[in-house]
């Protein structure tokens, strides 16, 4: 493999070196998705791993715990999208984010998203601390 | 307390008095949506009392009926927010908006947003007026 | 005609029902956006002025002042529509609507749609009420 | 009735024309929505049927098969319209798309809207595909 | 090269193919935004490229002429992308689909996100017509 | 003062606080949005500042740099936004983001958000960048 971390590389070995990422990232709750993804869009499970974990998240310009607060920030905002805020909420706990952090991130979102996006984010956040047994989270 | 309606109010005393006004207009819908949030981001329940409804809900220059009339509208338009379009529909109903005039305000919506975000919120509604026993509504 | 509004007419007659309806609403503002449109989809500029403005605005369960409520909340929340709010603030200008209960309909809107979007639309409103010599707008 | 198709309809009339056309493309998946609207706003089922289907869809300008990849489209970048995704893919599928291109259009969205909306709509799609025993769609 | 596509190419190889999908589809047009991206974000424009049209348009399971049509959806959907709706109704024109045809997608439009998004495409698609010489479009 | 940090401040200290932290943060740009609105929605001006900043910005919990990527991920993902992307792209660089882990932060968001919407914010930085005297940004 060269310099520029592709050349050379098969479809195989990108879709692995993505899946790792995304296993180390995301977690058990990742792996759910591609899987969901496998019998109905196998080349979007490929994509999802190959290219969004293995080409983009993996890129050493931003750190993934900075990466999951623009995502946690960008979910929040595209609305709809809860089952992938609960995926993150999971991402942002195993790349060293606290759960303070998160609720905070997501008040933050409610003065430029609105309350109600805001609202909805921080109930899939608080299904996911429930699972794990954080809850509650306490105030400051 | 001075004239500008916040001077020398302690915090608590500005939770309480959004509570009071969150609890005239929203009711029992809008006080579930607070108490989910208290053990996972207290500082979004206090602040969707506080500022949401203290500050800016119980401003005079539009009343709460007009408020509901604008909140139908954006809460359509953003999509995903079904929750909230049936808090906002119990609210509607309880500062006077009728049945007809909070379908339609949802027909209008889909000239505006599409009919999927508008049938979306409609079926919301129908769920609330289904549980206030309101069914059917007439058409003209 | 027949009591249901649309027996017996033809296309041309509901395209210029529609029309007198825009006129009174929108004003010139909406029949530059209809004129806009003839050289390039006919059939937009027909579909707006005979079922948009002839069929859907032109209900009476909701009269044209509660309707731009509705629709300046659609307009902000949908975002990337300032065009539209100032033809929607022309029309709520036109329909009854003050100043003042304008900007606190968008004031409102901040905490549904977050800031970024509530000052979009603000500045477009603002662009109108400068057109028409309105400015400064008074607080409370 | 004249050449330009609408004259001397009655509102009835056109509402079962529209109701023909959407029997057509959307099958039982779109009458059953028609039906869940009837006893809560009988006027939007009205204009779904007469407006949307029966003066929009039904325009020779775009194929139904056509029409079906805008929709698909457009439903994937609202977001949280999963249930019209559903609908809509009956409706792909009744009008001559094949799995694999709905499955292709979805992983194409990807690249417009973001993963998160595409995974949602590829995930709508899966259910109506397992719905009709078409699982698992090949990859190439 | 091997039968997947990738193995063997380096990363310049991915680039260079990706150039020549997209100049074929979306012309000088798209050649722009890559250029534009160029000083501020060589990796967005290498994965347009490289990723966008090498990996995903390219894929033989749906024609250029279809995914324009699923394309035009998505950005009349999302709002606030005119840029990208002129890129890609020149696109739209360049792998075969007529001037109606464009002009209808965008009006099946309106019914699905409402007339504002759907005003907004007609008019940035009307500067592409211009620009091209093609005005007026005539309806049926 | 007390601890809770409102306790007998007045309406215009909360102003005047909110604003410092602006400053600090948004600087001029976000300065001159302020002013934009004082003569439209003085109210608007106010909670921006007294508010926004004031309340929620100067909280503790996460610091001005990571409510920064959390901030240009919303913007990204909302659209539209525009001229808030360039407020807060350079709020970043004030906050000690660099211009590569902003681009890198947009460049995260084409994943999530797909790429018309990713452009339109990296060209928004772009013009800020340009402003600066900051072009050209170097990729790896």
């Amino acid at each position: 493999m060269t310099a520029d971390g592709t050349t050379g590389r098969t479809r195989r070995d990108r879709y692995e070196h993505g899946m790792e990422v995304l296993r180390q990232i995301d977690g058990e709750a990742g792996e759910r998705v591609v899987n969901a993804l496998a019998d109905v869009s196998p080349e979007m499970a490929h994509q999802i791993a190959a290219w969004g974990f293995g080409e983009i998240y993996s890129r050493p310009a931003l750190p993934p715990r900075d990466r999951q607060l623009v995502t946690l920030g960008m979910l929040t905002a595209l609305g709809g999208c809860e089952p992938q805020v609960e995926v993150h909420v999971h991402a942002a706990l195993n790349v060293g984010l606290t759960l303070e952090q998160i609720v905070e991130a997501l008040l933050h979102a409610a003065a430029y998203c609105g309350f109600p996006k805001a609202i909805n984010a921080t109930l899939a956040a608080k299904r996911v601390f429930a699972e794990r047994g954080l809850l509650p989270v306490h105030g400051d």
